[in-house]
């Protein structure tokens, strides 16, 4: 009786520790492996609901966002052999630049508070003039994807000179752009003709479109440096592959002035009388647009890229972002080349657009920090045509990721992590980038790029553009 | 011969090495010995002639300045057994702070981006009945503290309650401060009445009166929260103690209005009537000033604290600046309380200020980078009335000096230091900060605060304010 009781509680225990065994290893293997777990952190996903989780995580698997969720539900659903630990650190999708000349960042701060034809004529002509290059265009551009990566740019929108250059740059350091080959009237560095540009134009498109990080584009310069068979022409051919069209637009009241000048209207109204205007243009600054105008942009659904900084320092204006908003047109942020800002940090551009659209029209309720960092986020996402894509932290959308440090004594106490976000966090305070899932800055190393050597080269060059301008 | 002429040479190598000893001695004893060498940086000493030293030295013995000059004069003329290599770094006079509220750190991101009463009265006041208590005004002057050493303040202007215990901080820290005991007519924690309040401003007064890093002041708050004859007492004390008056005035279009409706005049000519202008009153604000009022300023010798960022987010308007830098009046720069800006970053206010009034006006060249840096160094000194003590790198000037990193991505190239200092520059780069020849901060290394207890009893605090509004 007792050996018989004792054979059958043995009997017993090992069926229990076979039970519990398998379920452990079914347990491990329901859990999904996936490439990339970002931990732990405050995840501010700028989906449809603006969900922010406390302690969430992020699942990564390859080039995309696998799961959005809360560190425990992460944790059982998803094993990974790489983790970022985002303890203390907020986690948010990557920011979308959507307005800038990348190799401009050799120019910064060598002539600022001048008048704006002094500025153009006296110091940044004659530099481009005079330095413009496939090997400046390189220079600057890596210059110009270290300050982004370091400063939590994912997407950024281009518009310069030998845009192939730039391109391959971007692929190598593993950023993603959507980049315009620039076409404009006068002879520049790249094209000594508008065809001759068009023609490049194309080329760069059939080389890159496709392509899983560059966006091929067209950007015809503006409607003021270019004539309207030139403009019309851009335009078709960025229809005729399906790729955006990128121009400066309204930006200057100069530039309304010479518009109702030469064609006795403003400058939308005579782009949208080409047949210009459309879904896939993006038109940076926007500055001088009517209540109709704006209505006119969101009905051909223009998206429109926002730069406060260059606005402000350029003196250009003051766009009606809260018009824009209201409207419905898709506003992304940008900070224009650095000559004219003069950094790269998306995150003082989503400060400068809530703080200037506040005292413009007293009303602090205006542009608050979520719809700053929207603009900065799913907003230019959408005025880029990527928001299918990019833009928020959601299952199947690329893995563009970053985790921003909450730790200084400015960003102490913490009360809610989008203020933080927008009024009192640099760019200097992202820890780690990650692009269509890889990460190109780990706790603030570089993983793609040679700091050192990039900041030598620049420092050279800067030489080269000092003598330009003397 | 051959012995003579060895006993010769032996004789004449003595002479000559006594001769080459006795030259170095002599050259030892001329040099001068003091505490401390700042060497080898770009010197930005915003004396009168705005001087920048592309490769120079600050030699400090004790509190003092004792000589700016090229890197090699100072070797040449001192030695000291302490150096701060600045190389590859810029070196400038201490930023002044011209107007914060130094506890209200604890506060900040509580709320944003709502009308100014709804702010004030479901958050502000509240938090403010349910925490102010020396405890938490020394917790919070530590937190204030903390980040102005980072950010490479050296001096600023408080208002605010239990402001003998900022004094103590301040003093235990090593910041210099010109700290305003608040008078304001309804009851608040320190003082029931008004009455209460000018006892506690002269106890205050004669407590740190002779200090030499605490400059007391008395900080009657505004026009619209105090009755004339309270106005009056207050600036009374002051003149008789021969201590500032700091105030706030001319902030906002409802301030105006109140004013209009009770004396039938703008509230700069109210407190002109009242006899309160004058040379050692700074007032905070100063925005809706009208050209006559800037002139009345002027006359009167008030000093302005201007607030960009504060202004601009709490859409308070945009003050006079470029009137009152033409009509002579002395303009700092402040930060504001960091409940309403959100941090203490005197980078950002000089960057604000020359962006804001530029697009405010229309014409980039308002508020040059010079300009920008003159309010938030010499201007601020004059407008505290201390330009003789700081404000500028001068020999016999109290030694308050800052060393920045130009190191980063975003920072090259560098053409000029003064546009990188104002347009692309952030407190993070402050590498050293140094106070009455006292080094507080170096390498990022803090000195006199013990940053992880400070940052941990900060978030204690923000649990109470949580619950405060809650």
């Amino acid at each position: 009786m007792n050996r018989r009781f004792t054979l059958v509680a043995g009997f017993l225990v090992l069926v229990v520790a076979f039970a519990v065994m398998s379920t452990q290893t079914s347990t491990q293997t329901n859990q999904r492996n996936v490439s990339l777990i970002v931990a732990n952190g405050t995840v501010v996903t700028m989906d449809a609901g603006r969900r922010v989780i406390a302690n969430g995580s992020v699942a990564i698997d390859g080039t995309d966002i696998a799961a959005v969720d809360t560190a425990d539900a992460i944790g059982r659903d998803f094993r990974s052999a790489t983790t970022v630990d985002a303890s203390g650190q907020v986690v948010l999708p990557g920011l979308i630049n959507t307005h800038t000349h990348a190799p401009m960042v050799l120019y910064r701060g060598l002539a600022d508070d001048l008048a704006l034809m002094e500025w153009l004529t006296k110091y940044i002509f004659p530099a481009e003039a005079k330095t413009v290059s496939p090997d400046m265009v390189r220079a600057g551009t890596r210059l110009a994807l270290l300050e982004m990566i370091q400063s939590g740019t994912t997407t950024y929108a281009d518009m310069y000179y030998f845009e192939e250059e730039i391109a391959k740059e971007t692929k190598a350091a593993g950023l993603r752009g959507v980049l315009g080959q620039t076409v404009i009237q006068f002879p520049v560095a790249d094209a000594k003709t508008p065809g001759e540009a068009l023609i490049r134009a194309e080329a760069f498109i059939k080389a890159f479109k496709g392509d899983p990080l560059i966006t091929p584009a067209v950007a015809p310069h503006a409607m003021y440096t270019l004539d309207g068979p030139t403009l019309t022409a851009a335009r078709d051919l960025a229809r005729r592959y399906g790729v955006p069209t990128l121009i400066h637009l309204a930006e200057t009241q100069d530039e309304a002035k010479t518009s109702q000048e030469r064609f006795q209207t403003s400058p939308i109204q005579y782009l949208d009388r080409l047949g210009f205007l459309g879904p896939s243009v993006l038109a940076a600054h926007g500055v001088w647009a009517s209540q109709s105008e704006v209505e006119l942009l969101r009905a051909r659904g223009v998206g429109i890229a926002h730069n406060p900084e260059s606005n402000m320092k350029l003196a250009s204006g003051v766009a009606p972002v809260p018009a824009y908003l209201a409207a419905g047109v898709a506003v992304g942020l940008g900070t224009d080349g650095a000559a004219s800002n003069n950094d790269l940090d998306m995150f003082e551009a989503m400060r400068l657009a809530s703080l200037l659209h506040k005292v413009h029209t007293g009303d602090p309720r205006v542009v608050s920090a979520v719809q700053a960092l929207e603009m900065a986020t799913i907003g230019g996402a959408r005025a880029l045509g990527m928001d299918r894509a990019i833009g928020s932290l959601e299952p199947g959308k690329r893995a563009d990721v970053i985790v921003v440090s909450m730790a200084s004594a400015r960003q102490t106490p913490m009360y809610d992590p989008v203020s933080h976000l927008v009024y009192t966090t640099r760019g200097d305070d992202v820890r780690t980038t990650i692009v269509n899932g890889k990460v190109l800055m780990r706790d603030r190393k570089m993983a793609t790029l040679n700091e050192s050597a990039i900041l030598a080269e620049a420092r050279q060059w800067a030489v080269k553009v000092r003598a330009a301008v003397n």
